[in-house]
């Protein structure tokens, strides 16, 4: 009976089941199916940062970012897909998703001008100018060859709101032009809510992308929103509003209060630096709030980073080594520390969503909650 | 009947077969056997550079070193002791050697005095005044408890002969100090050959150590030495003094080329930072040289590091994502390089093993010394 299920199109989302607004799904994609709501690991640079795709694989990661905005700059999209792309070269046979470069542009680049058409800037890298439209987006990251990918959206400060009706207005139009350029039928496109921390704003973003049946949909401008319940009510405006039947992706956002609170607004899926950027700079998360193993605190500590956690790190390490390795600047810490950040969010993803199977996360959400705040 | 050979010590050296003064053996410790020739990767600060544990098992290292020199400022042989110990502070269920401090004292520390009883210096950390003596290194090679320990020696430029006259005498003096004052019945203390480059000096150093009757010898004071001819000379009137069947370690060498000529003039152990080092500084290290994996040769190319490596490194990514990793300065560039290289220098030792138990290493080092020339 499941085989007749199978979804004929290599991309589809199916709904497993419901709790409140939250939701447990399956995207199915051309390099495997992803268990929802999930996280996903950055790999800026077709790497998460000093862990192997081998020891991604042990984590159960099943599904990674990578940034078009990076790629395109070094190594080059046509030097990805010359050499098999983005799968092969980064050796990551699973499912990946691939931004649109809008972020960065706006965010890493010199930004140089923005009309209609697209925007100039200088790479952050050697200052060289370059410039993206939105066909140019797609182009690149049909040559990157992610399983899902974005369109290519102007991102501006959430509190500016003259600034936001513009920019939502071009990134609607921005949006349709993505739709149309696209050829590759093994890749599923994803459009992006825009409209800052206004909810008349996004509501029109809401409607309108919905109206333009995207695959899957994003929430973006959401990162850089400095006050927590701003994001969360626009999470809420959003998603009442997006189609029921499409994943939403809440982008750049990666806390463990994020992924909770996220969740329980119907969001599906996640990605953030934070888990790899911590670890570099010697901080481990864990579901009841941060430690930074730079703390002298720590040096006899002979108990692992998380008793409550199975990952490679709290099975084989103590505190102590961990914090040797952290005041001896030892690459060591950055990968044994990163392995624990992603897998705590990737333990909580998928605890979460047995809890929706079973209907009880509302009461799991409260103790989540109770957990962090300890 | 295999059962009835099993060693009643907890370390002892088993020669297996013999060919030409090349070995090949067995040396039995209590944290498990060791088959050589082998080579150590090196842990300084109780980790091998960007490289996790199971890395290394994969790897199928046999045995690691550590550096007591940089585990007595940091974190502190106490705390490893109180921890249980290095084997079980850094994860290394297998065999561990020590180093005596003796080396990193006269090269890394910034020197005081030295004087019959013993060395006073600073820190490299932090400046701090330390004093190191044969019975205090002991004292930490034993509170860190790996399976060999080292005789702290003085170690001399190797051309300046009235030094390495009085160094060879207190380095003499020192061993005996070290034997009387060693306590452990699990740890083997090996005695380290002094000498500089001169035939006399190293003839009276071996005979009088080998007279000594330490479980182990190590050749030191060529890993600073400039002419590889020196370095082989000095091999040659070392291993014709020591006893048969003792293990014989060249220390701080570790070349494909210093391995295959180290072997054919009967040493048994190498360690060497070089595979690691060189992989932080963007270099492979193959059997037909080295590659700068920084060259923008390899920017498109798709073939592995080593088309005859069976490495996870080699079977797992191209030259061009290598190249990319290296460009953009990730740390994974690091990880996969040294991965590589200690792969190279123990299936090498592995393969040079099996040469001298089948009697054919004359022919087989021909060969290997030809292909580093290509």
């Amino acid at each position: 009976m499941n085989e007749l299920k199978t979804p004929k199109t290599p991309f589809s989302f199916e709904l497993v089941a419901q709790d409140g607004d939250a939701r447990a799904g399956i995207l199915h994609t051309p390099h495997g199916d992803i268990l929802t709501p999930i996280f996903m690991p950055v790999g800026t640079q077709a790497t998460v940062k000093a862990v192997t795709p081998a020891q991604l694989k042990e984590l159960e990661v099943q599904i990674l970012l990578s940034n078009t905005y990076h790629l395109y700059l070094r190594p080059g999209a046509e030097v990805v897909a010359e050499l098999g792309g983005l799968h092969k070269f980064m050796d990551w046979p699973n499912p990946i998703l691939t931004d649109s470069g809008g972020f960065q542009v706006f965010s890493m680049g010199m930004l140089r001008a923005i009309d209609e058409e697209g925007v100039t800037f200088k790479s952050h890298i050697d200052g060289s100018t370059h410039r993206f439209t939105p066909e140019f987006s797609i182009a690149i990251q049909e040559k990157l060859g992610a399983d899902i990918i974005m369109a290519f959206d102007e991102c501006p400060d959430p509190q500016d709101k003259a600034y936001n009706v513009r920019a939502m207005q071009r990134t609607h139009r921005w949006a349709e032009r993505c739709l149309k350029t696209k050829t590759r039928p093994d890749q599923a496109l994803f459009g992006i809510v825009q409209g800052g921390i206004f909810p008349d704003l996004r509501q029109i973003s809401a409607e309108f992308l919905a109206s333009l049946d995207f695959p899957g949909y994003a929430i973006g401008g959401l990162s850089v929103c400095e006050s927590k319940a701003d994001m969360l009510a626009t999470i809420e405006v959003v998603n009442q509003l997006l189609p029921a039947h499409k994943p939403r992706y809440l982008m750049g956002v990666g806390t463990p209060y994020d992924l909770i609170e996220g969740i329980y607004r119907g969001v599906d899926m996640f990605d953030c630096v934070l888990p790899t950027r911590l670890a570099r700079h010697h901080a481990a998360q864990t579901l009841q709030g941060r430690m930074n193993l730079a703390n002298a605190a720590y040096i006899r500590d002979e108990g692992p980073l998380d008793p409550n956690c199975s990952c490679y790190t709290c099975t084989h390490f103590s505190r102590a080594y961990l914090r040797h390795l952290v005041s001896s600047k030892e690459i060591l810490a950055a990968t044994l520390l990163s392995i624990h950040n992603i897998h705590t969010l990737l333990e909580l993803s998928q605890r979460i969503r047995d809890s929706i199977i079973d209907q009880r996360y509302s009461e799991f959400r409260q103790q989540l909650l109770q957990n962090l705040q300890k």
